[in-house]
């Protein structure tokens, strides 16, 4: 059995990462580390939990902690993780770190849209955790950098495109539509239930942190650098992304010419569905599952294809992922634990 | 390997009884039905099922299908079922009914909360499948009559202080609320999104037809005939019943011998939680599974004993209840394809 | 024009006193006080107003804002209102007071229940501000307490059935249910969306503070002591309140005689809304208006009644009803303002 | 009085006309039909209305029913429209139409997108009701098409820019998101509660029949044909309209320029917010209300001008510009009865 501690439980992609590892063959949760909820039964701070996880809830530093497991997700905020990470890695550990810390390439990038790095050193090393494009890398890891939750729908959705050369980067539009569990479980007033309910708004226009994390993926995609636009918005729901893509085709293409691309690219990909023709995703339809489905549609009026693209943000889109990289750097099966149907209605 | 074939495939619960046996190592579907959707497959009658159940829907008679399975879930209305079930059985097949139709031992009481009985030679052979009230029974069954979803929330919550004797029972009121799947799957203006959502009501004040069968199963607990209000009510939510239920105590009781007796009575039961003292259950915390969550209250101020019980009604309020019976009654592990965590937020 | 101040502006009750008053064609928005947001324009704080009130939030000792309006909504918290009202009284203004502090007229219940009051010697003065059944005292007081939403509800439900002595009150259930706006603006992590949503859970079960003021009215609707078991629940909705309500009939009824005696009884009352035989109420159906809707049942084979009553509670169970006392202590005709029809879908 | 009809009153739209013409001071509603509801009160059909509305449902025929009103709001289908306007109009009443058919004044491209026109003669007559940049023409008409609930959104917040020549509209990618009760009242399993909540989907992509309706005025506003790229989605909530507009700017341009453009640009228009610099629309702010909520931003890294643009789909986007649009012309004032408060939470 391989033990594993999750480093900042009682969000919602740490009760995300124990819904789905209690179920997992291979691994035991040794270690569930929270400020707030110390010394309480996880299964007290998530009622849902009771009687599937006896994990009780510490305030350790990371000192103590580090020989409590073989392999740590970190789910904290960025900034957080890079005062930690550094840490379990020379304790010889490994490390699937769900923040936004060692996901960007290039310090200077990181630091322009975030704020100082104290760990650059091992941007060098940090593997970018999307198995579908990197999984070669993945499994020689040991620390993976978890996409974020709209990058993995904006990437996954949009390889197939941008490696065949088939749209003009230049004029990418993306669109990206989430559940109220992205804004994580932090007491806030704007994410109240009366204030979230019946409504609908973009937030962060043209200037969310996941911008350059699309882009640096796209530009590795297209070979060349790729800057987008990107708008998030805000959907009275708890779970689910869909992103909307535009790009101009660079050449006309038929409709079962782009099924074609979309269903080869994926073909070995167990977490991509890519739809049947006609049919398009819906966050419903993945919710609960490590799924991202998948569409692509040309529109001849107008020269452009759009892509659709849907996951569940706390599976797909975090904790469902990162169980996937522990997975390929465990070297068990890449789909271990994660054989959840999809929860409708 | 179990085959198994589901009757009214096309439904809430057909759906639902489909996510948990794509799981369950010991079956495989070998039948699906359905008038509707004749000759879809499944996973584009529900797309979240793509990938995961390759079954086609098919429009057959009982006759054709009957040697398609070793055991048939009939989730169809209740007279519907009552023209099939014989034959099943009579072809030497196992059934578990998750209509009303042989949930009610005397005939004439369905017959006046419903319509005539077709099949009532059946009743006597059928059993209750509430596997905590009815486990050996069930085992030996080759009809099981799996439990409205209303009445196992109640029964459940009730059984312990009934067993007491704890509670007089000529002071019983049952106040329940569920979700909105409970109303089906067929298109209807009073569940449209619009008509539920942000909106909360009551319906079918003293005439739901789940008042017999909770009656009935009360009144073997309570050694006498027990009469009850019930009320069900609509919330705006896909998933979940609360019932909250109220009586006298027939003697001051404290609050923790309240609780022990409760932890005692399902001290052996996998699928029910008894909360731990001062929690109370709320549906979003068994959501996806197959646990009832029970508290019980003292208010010395009246008197009353006041039952708080919280399941999911597609699960074990219907599906997987119906899984468990299965395991029972084909001798397999109860909790076979049942180790469902609960899905939250 | 009457200047009205609103103290506590910044709660979703503030929100919707200023919604009612902007269209108030004899009052005027002098004051809006908050302690949080001072200095904002109170569209800043709620962006829905935006164009239709120019107030901005003032954080002031009441010392200094009690000349700046006639009449005062106190929207505050208990403890912090029986600190300010008297100061506003001895200035010489009206006070619709939203909080608990001057509902309960023993000082005593009001102590076992909350904490120590201040400000007893009001209690003698102050009028329960329930127009259906105190409109000649309100019409008198210089101090009115508005109800909460939950007696709002079960007292103009029960009215007419204890009035009549129609029902065994020691038999009385009250069963509620009411949307999360019931629990404030405040930042907490209970009320957040991802927890409410898809859910549905009892709170305060035997001890919310509801239930003195409740049996208070009804006591004195009864003619002799009235205790009761009362239940809160929390719907994932916005708005509304349902009450269920139960009680043994002293004798049978027929239900059309049920009918008539409610239809009777609020015969001349414009806010409630006795529904034609066989209609239920739903909370969508009164959502952003003043009404109350009502509907009793007799039910035969338990001889019992079950009385279902749904309002709005931040209009019939707060800033509305707030208005129509406002209405009756100015003279004003007591529905200005409060023709809004209700919203639906 | 004006007495006024409304065609087709059992939808949503139909509700909401008369939740804003009972309190309309010069209007009164003689007429209601509905082929469903016939002969039932309206305020059965809608319970909220119970109290407000005595207006019975007839099913007639439109030679019977034109000689009723003075005005008629024809909230039908397109192509049922077409059918019942022309006699309307040769009664001499005047009409504001709901449907399709009449926005598009070529004929040949509604027959593109819709089907054959039967009444092609009056398109030259009819008057686009977007009051905003059509007042004068929509006060001398008899016949106006009440734009499209997507179109108004997306027209209001484009033609500052398109006016000033400020962007590129071979650029412009329109992502639009919907509230449920565009759909309508229907019976259909699409929109069922458990089948839209905790979910969002894109639909009908690149091919919406408001595809052309909003490329004709942006057209006019262009100076030059305008071609878009317009996906609608499916949002889990029953009322509003988000539109995220994204197009490359023809020059650099300031923040500030652009909040000035627009806030000159609607200096005049009482239902039109542009918001503060740095506040974003959401649905929430507008719901039940007449207004469009307006912010642009201007994205330096790409390029590109974002517009945001929000309104309820029901009010602004067809109820309450159609009373807007009575109001002009019959010579009332513009905003009478439209003073409606947003309802929030």
């Amino acid at each position: 059995m391989i033990r594993v501690g999750i480093v900042g439980a009682s969000g919602y992609t740490g009760a995300e990462l124990v819904r789905l590892l209690v179920n997992h063959p291979a691994v035991e949760i040794t270690l569930a580390t929270s400020r707030q909820y110390a010394d309480k039964p996880l299964s007290q701070v998530f009622p849902h939990l009771a009687g599937r996880c006896g994990v009780v809830c510490q305030n350790l530093p990371v000192e103590e902690y580090a020989a409590m497991a073989d392999l740590f997700f970190t789910a904290v905020p960025h900034q957080t993780a890079m005062a930690l990470v550094p840490k379990l890695l020379a304790a010889g550990r490994k490390v699937v770190d769900l923040s936004a810390d060692f996901r960007i390439h290039d310090a200077a990038v990181y630091e322009a849209w975030y704020q100082p790095h104290t760990a650059a050193e091992l941007l060098a090393t940090a593997v970018y955790g999307l198995p579908e494009l990197h999984r070669a890398a993945i499994k020689a890891a040991k620390l993976v950098a978890n996409p974020g939750c709209y990058p993995t729908s904006v990437i996954l959705g949009l390889a197939p495109l941008l490696t065949a050369g088939l749209i003009d980067s230049e004029t990418l539009v993306v669109d990206s539509k989430s559940g109220t569990s992205g804004a994580g479980r932090g007491a806030a007033v704007g994410t109240l239930y009366c204030e979230v309910t019946d409504g609908f708004r973009a937030y962060k226009v043209a200037e969310h942190r996941h911008t350059p994390e699309i882009e640096q993926e796209l530009s590795k995609l297209a070979g060349k650098p790729v800057v987008i636009s990107f708008t998030p918005h805000l959907v009275p729901m708890s779970r689910g992304i869909l992103s909307t893509v535009y790009a101009k085709a660079t050449k006309a293409v038929s409709q079962p010419e782009l099924d074609t691309l979309y269903q080869e690219f994926y073909r070995n990909e167990s977490f991509v569905r890519v739809l049947p023709p006609g049919a398009l995703p819906a966050t419903q339809y993945v919710r609960g599952s490590n799924y991202c489905d998948l569409a692509a549609r040309f529109d001849q009026r107008t020269g452009r294809v759009i892509v659709l693209s849907a996951i569940d943000n706390l599976v797909k889109g975090a904790a469902g992922q990162a169980v996937q990289n522990m997975n390929l750097i465990c070297g068990l099966p890449e789909g271990q634990g994660l054989d959840v149907v999809p929860f409708f209605p």
